[in-house]
């Protein structure tokens, strides 16, 4: 039985990602969730408390499989920069290859559902990147600010930089993604 | 009669971004947004072709705003760094006095109405800035890179610095601002 359970908690995750990104958040229903999944609402309701419960967990699962693939090849004895390089790469494959849960994410994101969020247990998956840039402060090879300002250069244009609407003109190829990545590391390295 | 007809026309751009704030793109209508703004229905009609065309030039409104705020003191004679650095200030002082503005702004941008902007029309009026960057590319003090990947790391920190929702624990003082630039100049300067 465990099995088909998590099939069908994955197929209601589907479901629910392309659901909201198809019309919205506030006209999703988990009935209509539910019709898109092929399970009965009923179902739904075992699994999740409510339409909340379900929006919030579909973005924590995207953000857990968003976190496992930034840290593919994860190599700490390598220098910080081709750390946070590895990352970088990283983080434009996930976005190409996902874009739906990406779509999803960057919606709920700025949605005041993202308030319901446990940002700092959500954190514990990035920790060991978090890591990294504290050690790179600690030995001097990255500037020593504000973590949030540090996320600003080297992980949110990655979002930026994968989002037509905002870089309507930016062809994604390996060459720019290098190029943006040396613009990153000299805004943090000391 | 001309100033009456500004006037009401403001008051239709104010109710559509404190409703769209409120309730969602999805769930405005145009008879919710007349109630809002205390016109009739049959008066936004006079100004605006139907729905669409009412949020589309909420936000070019909001962009030319922007836009002169940006290039407030903008000063052609100084070094291409404080240029770009009044710039940034300015930025953070448009959203941090213009709230309303800025979430409906956001929104939209990452909405599909986006799509129906003519984003080179709008591109106009950040022309100065545009020009500034491109004259610091000739003159070999800004990295040349495609102007999106510019615009990544010295303009889109603005927002999300501003974003309390992507920098939760980042305190906007005077401090920080500047310290942002200098992350932002060290990213574009060659």
């Amino acid at each position: 039985m465990r099995i088909k359970d998590i099939n069908k908690q994955e197929a209601i995750i589907e479901a629910t990602v392309l659901l909201v990104n198809e019309i919205g958040f506030a006209s999703s229903s988990v009935s209509k969730i539910a019709k898109k999944a092929g399970v009965s609402p009923a179902t739904i309701y075992i699994y999740y408390k409510n339409k909340e419960d379900l929006l919030v967990s579909t973005y924590i699962e995207i953000k857990k499989k968003m976190s496992s693939a930034l840290l593919e090849n994860f190599d700490n004895s390598k220098p910080f920069r081709d750390i946070l390089q590895n990352v970088w790469k990283n983080g434009f494959k996930f976005v190409s290859e996902n874009q739906s849960l990406y779509q999803y994410s960057e919606q709920f994101a700025s949605s005041p559902y993202s308030d319901l969020v446990n940002q700092s247990k959500l954190e514990k998956h990035f920790e060991p990147v978090i890591t990294v840039l504290q050690k790179g402060i600690e030995q001097k090879v990255i500037k020593n600010v504000p973590f949030d300002l540090l996320a600003t250069f080297i992980f949110y244009p990655i979002m930026v930089m994968s989002n037509p609407k905002k870089c309507r003109s930016l062809e994604l190829n390996e060459e720019i993604i290098e190029t943006g990545f040396s613009l990153a590391w000299d805004a943090i390295k000391l």
